[in-house]
């Protein structure tokens, strides 16, 4: 039986500010990326998003970024090792203390934007994720790109470790994704993005942008809310996972 | 047998700024309270104050503030209960994983500045305040102000309560503090300082500005760390505590 | 004959959040107040929006706010008047750079949100907003609330004074706009706004919410562009001011 | 006659953080680098800063920097040319309307820390960097790295360029500053440092890190004021100048 978990980044509104279609993409998933105010979110739109998570029966997760509001988190920053280790820490207590309230278990960590991108290629930045994951707590997923230097220093540390793929990226021959900028680098046809889904769940593969197969362990697929047409591709790419029998399920069903 | 704690704000640098004695305060005290990163604080200050109180004994807890950097957490700001609440969850979750992350527990939660002086006196803030941390942990100390409305709601909402007293300022009748602008309000002499709190300690009972005498129930006294001077009054105070037979010990020893 | 500015609160995004029709509205206005960084707006957004002002022929003002992006300048924040003073000298001068890197003046300043609320009533707050603008421009005029302590203050600090009236909001006998917590304070008949609104710029009186008349002087009246039917409203009301032959026009030229 | 503008770092505290010997170091300089809120300073800091210098008769500039309190703009950070671009406008206006404010202009603007390094060597970046000091006020000088990307950049748009050196740095064959991590890059032996700076001075040249002579334009020199240490090495370096009949003025006397 092939399972397969649905993440997506939620509770992306800051103060005043509305982000995302947070109501109407939770009951498609099985796990919330939820943002823990340095890039986006703020307390009162992490308490409700907990709430929204726990009423949905949707497993809530970190999604800690860089302290780059205005940038979402999303520019590079050469934060030092030991910087994004407290400030990993910092965030995933934040958004612990809000399930803890709620009466829920934190159930994974992933990073978001340029920290999850720069720690995917840097060891050093990937082991200080690692760590600081395990430290809080052994028993914590944390979820990052398959293949990564995440899930290099994952194994290292003893950090639990769930897979991500993309539906809709391309993947270069060493497992990283496309740069945004290259010509490729978005699986524009949802068709082509859920059947490229489907084969990396079942064959455990992806042919990369160069047409050669690489390995790859597929354990949660990351999903947009934030417009119509996303919410779209999401039924789209869950009607054909149950034409394929693949069973959507959290992560902690999957690594078990 | 009596007995009393002493507590003092640790921690309260940000970034290259330093603030406070904090290595030479704190194996004079018993609490450490610690900045949360929205008035002062931030993640590698946090992990740094944490790792200094475990090494040195002493019990940590989180110093929630306002988020108000440039005013140092010092400024009334008329937040909703909700967003008091949330801010709290918010501020205590962040510190509590940098003690888990070093494998101790969070002793307590104090409000910090005008967060602690505005829930002293508005019952909703009050309430607020008491239900973030009774709904993080029900056996979570939180220390204010004896006597003020934090106390009261802690009775009602179940919030176990570490009632804090203060041996350099003046009381009002009602219990609550003299404010700085009247004369007065502060006590300078040290002596008379130390004698005042011997008083309430032994006495359970405070002169009021007026001449007036009111019941207090002193369990833990706040101390300063920010000056060789403010060092020397904790050293003269402790002095003066264990002349008088009261012995230093931590809130959980005496809130028993 | 009859003269009114129409201004409207623009470029309240802040990084990637989007807020308000600010290119459907700004064709309908005489006057932008331009959120400067404090409580919304980021330097990109400020700058784009100057653009947009210049290209539509519309007077450029500052908007400056409290420090409090979360709650978007609208909680009440204790700051001490020299604290408001350089806040508003701080906002100003950012907007008017990017004015002068386009090559167009600004036109005025409007205090935000709480601010403009709390000065509108303490009179040393008022005087360090007055001051703020005339030390930085003598010849620069502050838009704020007709009859309010800013009224009161710039006469004596001597700064140029544009007197602002609120369409949609009921008013005290005092000349305060009745507070949005009280029944009646906002008018939500559409033509009754339109017909209150010509009758304060016709016969420089309001009804207030007691039924007595107070005098008024009507320079410039404040709309919203955050919604269509905000925008409806403001064509409603230029429709109404055409029929009444009251002429829209800048605020230099009325207060000429 | 040979004549040198002293430059240095001021106003970098942050609501009740101090940071630098201000009042102590701007009777021995002639300009000074005035943080803008950004990575530090605060709209009381930079007015107090403005007035002192006003006061001590030396040239108010603004010092730029990256949005980054908590790593004080020293982290690079991959922002945009047109956010670079906008950011400094924004801060330099800030500073500007303290200038207006306190009737004195604004003499320069010197890029802060990170910013200051990655426009040296990034073109893209420099080029935005100088066209917001140009689009602002075509006659303000930027002050930056002599034979960096930003003089070239400067060149190019019409920026009046003043050319920084370092007397506490080595140098690359380039004409960079060789990176603090590599072995040789401060000069740590005083004397050596002000003989190197009036050999720069009086000859155009600098040695290299390799022993080659690289040419070099020094028209101002860059000092700080953050410790005793500090302050005796620019009375030093005052004395070396004066000794060697070098004149120190400001940077307007220089490019003239």
């Amino acid at each position: 039986m092939f399972k397969i978990d649905l993440n997506s980044d939620l509770g992306e509104g800051f103060g005043a500010y509305k982000a995302g279609l947070d109501d109407r993409i939770i009951p498609l998933i099985t796990s919330a990326n939820i943002a823990c105010g340095f890039h986006a979110g703020d307390p009162l739109i992490m308490q409700k998003t907990v709430k929204l998570c726990k009423l949905n029966g949707v497993c809530a997760g970190a999604h800690p970024g860089f302290p780059d509001l205005v940038g979402f988190g999303r520019r590079n920053l050469n934060a030092s090792p030991d910087e994004v280790k407290a400030m990993m820490i910092y965030q995933i207590g934040a958004l612990t203390a809000f399930c803890a309230s709620e009466g829920i278990k934190l159930s994974h960590v992933k990073p978001h934007g340029a920290l999850y991108n720069m720690a995917a290629k840097d060891y050093k930045l990937a082991r200080a994720v690692c760590e600081a994951v395990y430290e809080f707590d052994k028993d914590l997923p944390l979820l990052a790109l398959s293949g990564s230097m995440m899930q290099k220093a994952a194994e290292e540390v003893g950090t639990v470790f769930a897979s991500e793929i993309f539906a809709d990226r391309a993947y270069e021959d060493d497992g990283t994704l496309v740069a945004r900028s290259k010509p490729g680098a978005m699986i524009t046809d949802e068709n082509e993005a859920v059947e490229r889904t489907v084969e990396m769940i079942k064959n455990k593969r992806v042919k990369t942008i160069n047409g050669n197969y690489i390995s790859i362990n597929p354990q949660s697929v990351c999903v947009h809310g934030d417009s119509e047409k996303a919410l779209l591709f999401v039924e789209k790419i869950r009607a054909g996972f149950e034409e394929q029998g693949i069973e959507i399920c959290p992560i902690k069903d999957i690594i078990g």
